[in-house]
């Protein structure tokens, strides 16, 4: 069975867009063991368009066509798919019966514009949208099946899953589903990580395909089957490599720090109080992303300038001018201060210098204290975290929650990170 | 001219990685007027390339091939480009010195895996790699120009900008250079610009192209023009979007709503603190994401809970019992209360429902109360934003950093999204 993705829109040839939705597909169609031949991006050209399309339905059974679907000019998939199927564009009735609705939900006129959205070729099957204003759309040209879907990620990735994968699924009933599982990982790096594997696991089956995909903060490792038979080699790695590595090991599938540290609170019962400095309100802002994080956040303090760490943390002016606002002692006092004002369980404050300025020779930027814990029990530690504001702020906010996670489940294990970001010796 | 890329790599196709090389080289590109007018991605399949760079050489008069140049079995373009060309594979004297060179500045053993780098079809050219271990090269098939160029973006990045753009620039010396003008706009969307645009231009130059590109929260409205003597209609028109539309540009380029709040501080001298329910700290982690933050940002209170909202920001207990939480009454308190503890001259705070739970009849989930401005003239309005917990939050920040941005800069015309997003009518 032949795929091909066709992706369009002058954004995506220019560059000024990079494609992330080939991926998003390509991945959503591996869990159903289909496999991608072939990706094309072309502008919003519609003879290239039309050519790549009669091409492309030519050489495969499946297309699936990504981009296109809105209200500019620009906007041509509907126009060029009826000249392929030579078929006329008319206005679908459910199209414009969801388009009616999703700006009636939203206090929109329906314009002229937006009315464009449900001019498709005559006989296509409308694909739900449950979140945009643009409906996708599916037909038949020859033995290829061809879907229509909107370029705007969350629109796609909702269809695709909602509507698209069940219908294939539904389709190609023959298909060896491929398994994968997804171990998220903090606090240790690809290349340490493989070599540990390498060592300590000899009797890797080679069936059990070992990937790695790094992020920041988090570093994928991807364990594939693509045989039924293999598919119970899962369990049992699984379990090998979190009794190897457990203490690093967030979670599996998408699960992120802010949701793991969410979680660890909501099972005990606990609140959370943040006071930052140079992350500026990011590890708060992570926390409150989470839904449901009302029952376990009470209150952060961004106590950017000094002052403020007086008055609204109670930081004594004299730590401060003895100590300077990146210590052990200030960062100290305003975990307490937040504690006592917010009434909540565990902590965690930051004072440091995410740069590019602010910096001195005992202190550089990338210089972070970081206290975390419990009310009795806080604890601090310092780091030294090169590179740039964004890279600084999203590893602190990292560990800091990767401290607040351990220290929520009982981990009693040094992280290897207290060593590769401790500051250098003088 | 003709001019396509062919990206290669198995982690391409099946999406565990995100092709962004091939974004920077049509951007690169498109700095020397040349335009890309197609990618194809394929995996590392020996006869799926052949025939893709068979065809693609066939149709085109530049191509550029990206990947498939390391030491492993999975890297083909070498053994492929030769099948091609129908020439042997030959160790190249000029490739081999190169890997020498490399492995010896790392004290490395130039083993069996690294030599194959140094196996290419003969008679190429070979292009240089600063960094890497492997060189580029470049060929002619029929008509066509090829590239064969590392998958490491550094590599890749510094190859084209050093090596082959130059080549490029001396051969096609009969290139017109794009013009492109960037404008990011908040606060209307692309369907009623497109509309407005035009209704208000009957004039509009057809060498002006118009395009959009949407994002959360900005919109891009991009003019290219592709012809030397059409570079002077950036400035007429960009002035005459500036005098329909002014209100709504943010900016040129890359600049975000953040950044042109804290200039916008920085130009006049003024303070800002934030007051932050719903929201969780993202404005103000937006805020301090800015390098130089430290000159414009005081202090940020994140007053999830209730009695937050009273032991930091003074909200009266009479206020939340009569109002309830989310209500214009505790949203100017908070203002008041973040000016007042933090001494800063302007102040956004934010009450809300984010979602997706918490919400009522009255006050469904996409309830916002933002409160805005300087210290003696602090404004407040209701909003009702449909969507995700992301949607959101993300949107509350972006409007009300919207609002600081115009209330700094003195625009008095109320922003659309007054209305767009108001609360419906019981």
């Amino acid at each position: 069975m032949r795929i091909e993705l066709l992706m369009t829109g002058n954004e995506l040839m220019s560059g000024d867009t990079v494609d992330s939705n080939s991926a998003g597909i390509a991945q959503q169609l591996s869990r159903l063991g289909l496999v991608v031949q072939r990706k094309v991006v072309v502008g919003d050209d519609p003879e290239l368009l039309l050519a790549q399309m009669s091409a492309m339905t030519s050489a495969c059974d499946l297309l699936i066509i990504n981009g296109g679907l809105g209200p500019t000019v620009d906007d041509l998939t509907a126009e060029v798919l009826a000249r392929l199927l030579q078929r006329p564009l008319t206005e679908h009735t459910e199209a414009l019966a969801h388009l009616q609705r999703w700006c009636a939900g939203r206090n929109y006129r329906l314009d002229a514009a937006n009315r464009k959205q449900a001019l498709l070729p005559a006989g296509v099957a409308i694909v739900a949208n449950a979140s945009g204003s643009a409906v996708g759309f599916s037909a038949t040209h020859g033995n290829c099946l061809i879907y229509c879907t909107p370029g705007v990620p969350s629109e796609l990735f909702t269809m695709l899953e909602r509507e698209i994968l069940p219908q294939l699924q539904a389709r190609f009933t023959d298909i060896d589903p491929v398994v994968i599982t997804r171990l998220r990982i903090f606090g240790i790096g690809e290349s340490r990580l493989q070599q540990r594997i390498n060592d300590r696991f000899a009797d890797w089956p080679a069936p059990l395909e070992l990937g790695f995909r790094a992020g920041l903060p988090l570093l994928e490792l991807k364990l594939t089957t693509r045989d039924q038979r293999d598919a119970h080699l899962h369990d049992h790695w699984q379990g090998r490599l979190t009794d190897e590595f457990g203490d690093y090991i967030i979670g599996t599938d998408d699960l992120t720090l802010p949701e793991s540290v969410v979680q660890a609170l909501q099972a005990c019962g606990k609140k959370l109080c943040t006071a930052e400095s140079c992350t500026g309100g990011l590890i708060a802002s992570q926390i409150v992303a989470i839904a449901g994080a009302s029952s376990v956040f009470e209150a952060g303090y961004v106590s950017y300038a000094n002052h403020v760490k007086q008055s609204a943390l109670g930081v004594r002016a004299a730590t401060l001018h003895q100590h300077g606002a990146v210590s052990e002692a200030v960062v100290r006092e305003m975990a307490q201060g937040a504690l006592a004002n917010s009434g909540a369980d565990l902590v965690i404050a930051v004072s440091g210098i995410a740069g590019p300025d602010g910096g001195t020779p005992e202190r550089p930027a990338g210089t972070v204290w970081i206290a975390w814990g419990a009310r009795e029990a806080v604890q601090a530690r310092l780091f030294f975290i090169p590179g740039s504001r964004h890279f600084v702020q999203a590893l602190v906010a990292a560990i800091a929650l990767d401290l607040t996670r351990r220290c929520l489940l009982g981990i009693a294990q040094e992280p290897a990170y207290f060593k590769d970001r401790a500051p250098r010796r003088k």
